[in-house]
């Protein structure tokens, strides 16, 4: 946290009436290196969306109602107020109207998109150098100060990592860099550009088949990907290359150029060459650098990716089997142990125990949520040591969980109660998101629908009794990458990308009862073919996930006989597909788990 | 039809390389009057959708599969090859690849949206008179050309209708106008508008709370209404008005003018006025003639037209009553006459024939479609005496029809087994398409919910057996005016409008067997609203519509019992309400037609 005296008096250096400072890196990366995050370094404020601005005599944080709590506590210290997003004015809207004729807001051209910019200019706001339309009495400039950002550091900008990079091989990737070049070239041409900036982290991890460690969750690394015609470049710092990644690009024809040699590249080797840029994914400082950019709406690597072929679906499977196994131990331990004064964090601390045990394990794909009564209806709970709650065996518990393993990435929710005896209301509930989970698992659809064909489904049963969910019911889920991508996405908002063949997506209705506990529910699922009929293609889903549901909060009575089938027959194919790895004792508990419903 | 040499004779006369013809009037109204109908009078060709172009080497027509048969017939004396428009590119697309520099392409000015305009500009096309860019090798001009499109009939343009307008009392309406133009106005107000153009005509009929019959199924009638912030104004043609209509006009404060008048208010008494348009309602000669344009993209009349009050719902309550009456005496003559020789168009007769034993029936809300066997497999049939189908007791009929009363508008479809013993893939068939059709009205759903987020629920059934149907799942209706109206929608299409308390909409899944037969199955259903929870206020349906549904086409084993107690009640609720109005024998048929399965 830095007094925000000291922060006007370098803008009052530079000549800015306002900053605005975010966490976001050059890449729009969701987890952001620390040495990218300068608004939780500013301000204290460490949650995971949230701008700062400053003016002479304002300092604000824009934030939404996840952190309504954290930010008002955390901004104390500076005297930041904070903004609720949902309920007030955006960011551009509120300097367009506090700031005077002339004023100059500075922004940071490494981590402002163009999308972000063109927010700016809707409302009036120009560019310095850009000449205004003299029709407006009020103009305010932008003005793009690496200079300033770089500054407000005060010399306490934390390091980059250094951590190597590795290859991930083509057994787990199941298609060669060369090839993916090979298609990107194709598009590039489709589009009648002469290269293709690539600079979305997970995208560049996947088009390399490279994997670095400078994201806690993500096995990403710091980079730019230039593919042209006949070459293509990465640009990464050195430190993290080992021969074997030197060779490895060799090889297949990438060269290699320093993380800092970005920007003279652009400049000067890319000159009046057509770059393919997408608007959303490329900051302003790369598209100022570039002559000649091509904007693309086509999510061309972006689609790629999310669309895994058989090599990727069956290391998934095998992972799945992996990580249910470490799940299936973690539930049995929480139920023996359930008197024995566990807390919030010894569940997070123990799942990523019991997933070491796989020797495809890498690290959690994101933090582990796990939310006992009413700590399980903050949807966005993370749990501090010291300050989480103590289990009683008295309520439910809810853990939302992931591993990173080289076969594939995981991302699991259970809800699970700790005694025997669930009130009924809990498991009227319990049940009630449980048949949105079964519905979109027993789905059919015909070729070409889109995931916001789908929500609904999801969440028939509680609606129909007055009950709802205020998150989205899927998202996509990377390959040994990160947990969540796009382009596919499962919630009421409409998209233009269908549900694709081989694309993986979350399936995860869930109910929040505050002040008393929160309830999700949570599979991996693989969009795959089903029939051909008169009507056309029909596609289903596969369900990838292995762990059972908790049959203490499941209501009978309130299942159809096909949901009932259904359940039988996903329980047995978990036992029937993770016993090997089992021991006795535990088997004989994934028994009773999965004993059939009649 | 006209000689094409005739037609290309008139383009070189005023240098037109290419000409654009379709049926739409300068309202864009969803059936046009005939003398609007150009296209159809030129081509040969009337379907509802088609769009002729005739350049100096070629003359085509664009439609949509409805019409693919019937177009290729009736273009064929007249030369002219028919372009599929799912198919093959866009009509500006289209000229702006064979025309040369320079070549002129002519639009009527009087019926091209700017909406429409914009199509042509996205490929290039600049109006003459507008400077070109300078950048580009080839640039067509549009000439907006009224006097060729007059020449173009040829001498043989229809009389405009010149039916008597008559006041729609307030027992109807349940709204002054005075109210809604006041309304219009706070409107206007909060655009900072001084004037609203109302050009859609079943817009216009709201708000003054008139009616006509200047279209065959809708009461609308040629107009346009200006509201300005002290007075408004009606351009209509003075034969259409009587004494009570220039009295009910003259008390409420709005002045009439003669249609052709228009034009000439436009630029001179608006002269600088900012005037709200709507771009896809408002066509180019309009927009040309007012100096200072406003464009608003809130629908805001149509919104308003689309939530139904108190007086109006009570109204279609009302006439729902009537119609069921006509309803089920349609049905039990059908089934009393099944071995006698009934043709498709016996069946469309006879229902218009029972609908005006209602006191409030005025006519047809659209062309009632009567489909037998194969024939309801074609989503749009129209059947023609003589070429119509004779009923047999060996297959199901599909009867999609509507009408206007007074009090409403009303469409329902019933689809009917004429045997006893339908076959099983029959039974299952109508089964499926009942339980989406029932799912629908069953739910509940939050407040803000738009249409497309409740499509997939009427579609789930048959999704899971390889099926679906190609149309939208529902459509707003209007309150005696149009039988299609928006802004709420209900087909995968998202929108921005979401369901309100008071809007009208169907509820029509359908099944189409090619060569086989055609399901469909139809209510219409009001908005309203349902409990509030913890979790905000949730809206549900009411079914307006009231009329049994065919007991034999349905395999109860497929209903949950949910299902069936819903049948059970909405049965009990039709013959509650119609046996007043029917006889001892049509009772009798009634009750075994709502007895409740068990």
């Amino acid at each position: 946290m830095i007094e925000i005296g000291k922060i006007r008096g370098l803008m009052a250096e530079r000549g800015a009436a306002a900053i605005v400072v975010g966490d976001s890196d050059p890449h729009f990366s969701e987890y952001p290196a620390d040495c990218f995050c300068l608004r939780s370094f500013l301000s204290g404020f460490d949650g995971s969306n949230g701008t700062l601005v400053v003016t002479n005599d304002d300092a604000a944080l824009w934030t939404d109602s996840r952190y309504y709590l954290q930010a008002a506590e955390q901004l104390k210290p500076a005297g930041i107020r904070m903004v609720k997003q949902e309920c007030e004015a955006s960011i551009p809207e509120f300097l367009s109207s506090v700031l005077k004729n002339g004023d100059v807001i500075a922004l940071n051209p490494w981590n402002t998109s163009l999308s972000e910019e063109k927010e700016f200019m809707n409302v009036g706001a120009i560019p310095c150098g850009c000449p205004d339309d003299g029709f407006s009495n009020k103009v305010v400039k932008i003005s793009y100060d690496e200079d300033l950002y770089e500054s407000l550091w005060f010399g306490c900008r934390p390091k980059m990592s250094d951590a190597k990079l590795f290859v991930h091989a083509e057994k787990y990737s199941g298609e060669s860099v060369k090839s993916k070049i090979g298609k990107c070239r194709e598009f590039m041409r489709s589009e009648n550009a002469d290269a293709m900036l690539v600079s979305t982290l997970d995208e560049i991890a996947w088009v390399t088949n490279l994997r670095g460690a400078d994201s806690l969750c993500t096995p990403i690394f710091y980079s730019y990907l230039i593919i042209e015609k006949d070459s293509s470049t990465l640009f990464v710092d050195v430190e993290k290359m080992t021969d074997e990644v030197e060779l490895y690009l060799s090889a297949n024809g990438i060269n290699v150029a320093s993380y800092s040699a970005f920007a003279q590249y652009l400049r000067e080797d890319l000159k009046g060459v057509a770059v393919l840029v997408e608007n959303a994914k490329c900051n302003v400082a790369t598209s100022r650098l570039l002559s000649d950019t091509i904007a693309s709406k086509h999510r061309y690597i972006e689609r790629q990716k999310a669309v895994k072929n058989s090599v990727q679906l069956e290391c998934e499977r095998r992972i799945m089997i992996d990580d249910g196994v470490a799940l299936v131990r973690l539930l049995m331990w929480l139920e023996k142990n359930r008197n024995n004064k566990l807390r919030e964090t010894d569940v997070a601390d123990k799942i990523s125990e019991l997933r070491k045990n796989s020797k495809e394990y890498v690290c959690e794909s994101f933090d582990t949520i796990a939310g006992f009564a009413d700590h399980g209806a903050i949807v966005h709970y993370s749990a501090e040591k010291g300050r989480d709650y103590e289990l009683t065996p008295n309520n439910i518990i809810l853990i939302d969980t992931g591993g990173n393993y080289l076969g594939g990435t995981t991302d699991i929710t259970r809800t699970v109660s700790l005694t025997d005896a669930p009130s009924a209301e809990q498991k009227r509930d319990y049940t009630l998101v449980l048949k949105g989970h079964i519905a979109l698992q027993m789905a059919k659809f015909p070729v070409g629908t889109a995931g916001f064909q789908l929500d609904t489904l999801a969440r028939q049963y509680l609606w129909q009794s007055g009950l709802n969910y205020g998150h989205g019911t899927g998202h996509g889920v990377g390959h040994f990458l990160g947990v969540h991508e796009g382009p596919q996405s499962m919630s009421k908002k409409s998209s233009d990308f269908e549900l694709e063949e081989g694309m993986f997506i979350t399936d995860e209705p869930g109910l929040y009862r505050t002040g008393k506990w929160g309830i999700r529910i949570e599979n991996m699922l693989a969009v795959k073919r089903a029939e051909t009929t008169d009507f056309g293609q029909f596609m289903e889903f596969e369900t990838l996930t292995l762990c059972p549901y908790d049959r203490k909060l499941i209501d009978v009575t309130m299942l159809t006989s096909d949901e009932k089938k259904w359940i039988n027959g996903y329980h047995a194919s978990v036992i029937k597909k993770i016993k090997k790895f089992l021991n006795v004792e535990e088997i004989a508990w994934l028994e009773v788990q999965t004993k059939e419903f009649i």
